[in-house]
Formats: C-alpha cells, structure tokens, sequence
C-alpha cells in the first residue's frame, strides 16, 4: 500500500512504500520512500507515460527551478509544452534514484529498521544497492501512479543504465526505450575514475568514517574534488580547449609565493577556476555518502553478467522499441560501446535505431544544446506515438 | 664555478653551482645543485652525450636499481650496453628535475638565502619554476661536465617538454632531439588534470599549509588520490580494460556493510587495488611541494606563447634534427598535438622526422615494451652519428 496524493500537474510528489523493497543484497529496506516529479496529464487511458531517469548527480527537478541551486531544471530544453518530450502530449515522471539524496530512500535518510538508533541516518550502513534496485523503486512507484505501462523510459548517463535495465526486467511494463550516452556496463576505466572520488572523499578529514552529520560537517573538499574530476570526464578536451584554452585570469589578491611575477602565480588558468566552482557548488547540494553508494551501484552494473555473460541473451526476444543515442565526442562512455550494444540488440532480433550526433561536447551534450538530438528525440517518440496508435 | 668530481660509468653524482641560477620568476636560487646519474664513457672529443629528460614523477636513475623503491631504473629496457641507447657508444647523462625531490634543489631543499629560517626547507615558498628554468639547471650541469655541444636530448612527457624547451633556448648546443609523447604547451585537459591533483593534496588534513614536514608528516591521502587519478590518465582504456576489465578480488576481512553479500562489497575491482597501490607506494618516493611546483611548471609551458604566439617562428632557422614520436592510443598527448607540432617545424623548414607507434598502451607506452619505439629511437641516433661522422 502507499499513502500517493492525487496527480497534479508539474507538482511534487513524495511516496511512502510501507512494504518496502527486497534488494539484491539481501536486505529489505521498509519503509522506502520515492521522491518525484511530474509534468503534464496522465491520459484517461493511462497510455502517455513516459519515466525520465537521471544521471548520477541529476534528481527529480526535471524542468524547474531547482530548490536548493535556484537553477533550471536539467532538462528544460527538453522537457515542456511543445518540446521534444512534449508535455500536451505526454505525462512526464521523474524520481530522485533510491540511494539519492533528494527525498528518496538513500543514506542520509533516517533508518527505521531494527538496528535503528534513535534518529540517526543510514550514513554508511546503508544497504549496497545497484542499478536494478533503483529500477525497482520506479517500478513500485510507476504502478502506483495507475500506470500498467509506460509510453518510454528515457535517460542518459546512469540514467541510460536504469533505462536499460527497466527493458530486462520489466520489458512488457514499457513500449519504447531510449538509452543516451551510456552503455551496458561500467568500463574499467570507469571504475578507475569513481574510485578516485571515493577515495578523495574518503581522505577529507571531515569524513570521519561516513559520520560525518553526527560532527555537524561535510567533507567537502574531498567531495568538491571528486566532482572536479568527475566534470573533466563529462567534457571532451575539444570542449574545454574551445571554452577555456590556456586563458588565464586574475588570482586572489595576496597569492602565494609573492615574490613570483604575477603571470607565473597570481593569475590562475580560467579552466581551474571553473573546476573549482564545480567543485563548490556541488557540495551545497550532494551527499558525501550517497556519492559513495550511488559510484558503487555504477561501478557493479554490467547487464550481461546478469545473464550468463551474454548480452544478447539479456535482451532476446524482447518487444521492446529501442532508441540508442551517443556522441561523438563522448569518451566517458563512448559511441563504440553503443555500438556494441546495438550489435547486440540486432543478435536479439529486437526493434532498435541507432544514432550518433556529431558534437565535440563530450559526454554532456545530452544536457546541453544540440539541434541533431533533440529532433532525434522528437522524433523517436513521434515514430511509437504513430505505431502506437496514441492520440 | 662548481664542485663537481671527475666522471666514472654509471656514477651518482651532484653539482653544486654556488653562483646558482636566475629564474624566470626573477628570483636567484643560489647555491643550486643538480643530481645527475651517468653511463657509458664521455670520448675524448666529448661528442657522444646523450642528455636524457625524466618525466614529471620520474628521476634519474635510468639504467639501475632505485635507492627508494628497489625497482628497476625506469628506462633499463633503452639504455645500456647494446640496447637502444647504447652505453657502449655514448655517454649518457639524466639529472633530476629543478624542483624535484631527488637531490636537484627543489621545495625539499633547505633554504640559504637572505629569508632563511634556520634547517627550514623552501617549502611553499620554493620560488614559482618553469621548464625553461629546469633545462637552464641541466645547461650548468651539461658546460661543468665539459661538454660544448649534445649529441642528442631525449626525454618523454614532460621530458619531451625539455626537449623542446633545449632545442629553442640552446640550439647550438644540440646535434639531435626527440620529443616523444608530449606537446609544446599544456591543453586545458591537461591543466584541468593537475589542478585536481593539487586540490587533492591541500585537502588532506596533513598538509598543513604546505609545511608538513614541521609535523613530521606527509599529506599521503592527497598525495595518493593525485596519483590515482594522473596514472589513470597515462593509460588507455583498452589498456585497463585488457589488463583488468571487471574482474574482481577478494576484499579484507571486515568489509564494509557486512550485512551485503561478498560479492556487492567484500570484494572490490582488480583496477580499484591496482589504483590503491600505485597511489599507497607513489607517496613514499614523492615529495608534495615538488609535486605542486612541478605540474605548476608543465601547465604554464607553451613554447609559442613565449614567441608571440607563433610557434613555427620559435623554430625559425633551427640547425637541430627532430624525431617527433606520438603513441596512438595516448589520450594525454595525442598525436594529433604531435602532427601540429611536426607541421611547425615543416614551416620552420626544420630537419625533421615524425614516428607514430600503434599501440594500445596508452601515454605510458614511452616506458613500456614496444618494440617498433626502440627500433625507432636506435635507427634515429644511429643516422644522426653517421650524419655526424660519429665514430
């Protein structure tokens, strides 16, 4: 059962599911909550839903201002009235992923289990949790909502991995799926790189040992400069080199080492300063431990694995209508990996279009501005409305 | 003057230059000492030395075993009696870096000059240094050993960066170079790369602004993370991938979140251990401060800017002969940076020879097994000897 309030448009929901949910684990989390959002009309006939899944450090706020930044939502340009995933038309959900930190079930939320003490947080006795647990607590909310099947399930990034993952676990819950700028696994150059934050987070002297909210603290620079290298991946070097170059500015006044010309060490390049900014304005909004679990769940998603090794069996004879998008630039997760899966999804005879947009953005142009993707995604989801029949 | 003593093969040496060196920054470091190793026999007519470049956390033992870590000079493969570099043929000669912490003087050196405080080393106060100032130390060194002219400088990665920095500050002083897997100016990546490793160090709870050595301490965490992320980037990643993949290890005893099965979190990644190591056994051979005054100098190196902007006029009427070496699968250098800098060189009608290596071993490929690299380094010098008349 779940105590769900009646649908709005582009309100903000918070639901309670008392039964809980077993995880892969072993470990069965009750009660757990799902934050999220929604934009536009869920139809009469329940048919026009489509489950927004976000990245990593992504949440619910899809296409508002968000609460803590004051920034637009992540993906406004995409989402709205008359925009690609057009909101006349279709009934848009987005909820923060379990593990978050945005309302839904994660480490920071207090645990009221057995071993409950008091009013502390999980912190770092949160449950291990993976990509196919997020999944599941979208399900649970998903048919919560009335909804017996999704229109889509769109994402890009680790939101692409939760798309995947939704057409193997619950292919005939959806009609079409669109994974963005992501893969079927984490690559071990991947895991290389969130070990790196974990272990940068792990080294601040505010982390003590996860518990750190009992000392009224965050690690924040550990957490800042794990985010500073996480942003160099989500770039490309064309991007930053066009952005930044060699360009520096201005320092601080009363730099270090004096003595030293201005243009050797007062100035610094403009590229740092941008990182550090990053870096800054992340930890006011992302909690140390979530970044700790969330990594983890990336880092063990490898959707073949779960199916003897083989991907193609993961997805054989699926209905599934795939729609599988990279970027050229994008070496975080790059277009011959999607490559990869599309060659997979072909082997399993599934429905599925392939398209890579030309762009030296890197790995973030599904966020950012780029004609080719959002006819793309217009497009694709035009195509099923036709098939469908939806009006 | 200087106090050097007379050569012998394969010798540590240590030259203190007590007029020292001007800077760029415009400080004077007086005494300056430079650490150097040398092999093979100086001829008669002090013809055949071979300069050789270290990178970044690299030094100069070459051809033996290293004092701190036991292991193997990092280049035992190139140089020796026979091999690529052969000793038996040429006088080879690598110090350690200005600013390092292997004997030259860096930010690890006590301080003797007018500001001096007591045994206190330079610290953060070791004056601001840029490549140039490093191949001005290695230029004392070269003159003090009798040598008016090089047969050849070498060096990889920011060894490359000296090598380019000798061929425009003393062409006359040089027959050959070759730079290999580097560029003539740091990319904004690569900056952005460096910033991150220094923010890593300065957040460690044991910096202490700089002066940790007063504690007795070192800010190992930082360090350790800095490593971790820079040795990520010196691979490719078919080179993580082929050597690790996904597999995974048996984690300590006592793992984390007992209550999630080994194989979510007792266990971690072989590439995460590998990581752990290279960053653990990094900080007990490296010295912070070096490591900030260091990638401080690779970042603002960029031979056109120091000709108004005109690479090609930095090369103007070179009389040296060029071997530019890139590696196919190195994403730190790329070799689309070494075609840039061959066509300069065209223009500046220089004698020169451009070698991209196939490999999948990423930047660190300088360093590893590559057969097609050495046959290209001994061919190189064995035309310029024979170009040279060279017996």
């Amino acid at each position: 059962m779940n105590s769900t309030t009646p649908l709005a448009v582009g309100e903000h929901r918070h639901a309670r599911f008392a039964e809980g949910l077993e995880l892969d684990c072993g470990v069965t989390l009750a009660p757990v909550d799902v934050a999220y959002c929604t934009y536009g009309q869920l139809s009469e006939r329940c048919d026009n839903a489509i489950l927004l899944c976000h990245a990593f450090t992504g949440d619910q706020y899809v296409a508002e201002k968000h609460p803590l930044t004051g920034k637009p939502g992540w993906w406004e340009r995409m989402v709205g009235p008359g925009k690609p995933i057009d909101t006349d038309r279709f009934f848009v959900i987005c909820s923060n992923v379990l593990g978050g930190c945005m309302g839904s079930t994660g480490p920071r939320s207090v645990r009221e289990d057995a071993q409950a003490h008091g009013q502390d947080p999980w912190g770092t006795d949160f449950p291990p949790i993976t990509i196919r647990d997020m999944v599941r607590a979208q399900y649970k909310l998903v048919r919560s909502l009335g909804i017996d099947r999704l229109f889509a399930v769109v994402g890009g990034s680790m939101g692409g991995m939760q798309v995947l993952e939704w057409t193997v676990t619950y292919p005939h819950m959806m009609l079409a799926a669109m994974p963005i700028a992501t893969a079927p696994f984490h690559s071990a150059q991947n895991i290389a790189f969130n070990e790196v934050g974990r272990q940068a987070i792990i080294a601040d002297p505010d982390w003590h040992a996860g518990c750190y909210w009992r000392e009224g603290v965050v690690p924040a620079r550990g957490l800042a400069v794990a985010r500073m290298m996480a942003h160099i991946t989500y770039l490309s070097e064309e991007a930053l080199t066009r952005k930044f170059g060699r360009r520096v500015r201005q320092g601080p006044a009363g730099a270090p080492r004096p003595e030293g010309p201005v243009s050797l060490f007062g100035d610094i390049f403009e590229v740092e300063s941008y990182l550090r900014y990053q870096g800054s304005s992340f930890v006011r909004r992302f909690d140390a431990n979530s970044y700790l679990s969330i990594t983890r769940a990336m880092d063990w998603f490898d959707i073949a694995a779960d199916h003897e090794g083989e991907l193609t069996a993961a997805f054989a004879g699926t209905p599934v209508r795939f729609c599988v998008v990279s970027f050229s630039s994008d070496w975080l997760f790059p277009t011959s990996t999607s490559r990869a899966l599309v060659r997979a999804l072909n082997q399993a005879a599934a429905n599925v279009s392939f398209v890579e947009i030309e762009t030296d953005k890197g790995h973030d142009a599904f966020l950012l501005d780029e004609p080719d993707f959002d006819r793309t995604v217009r497009g694709f989801l035009c195509g099923v409305a036709e098939h469908a029949g939806l009006h």
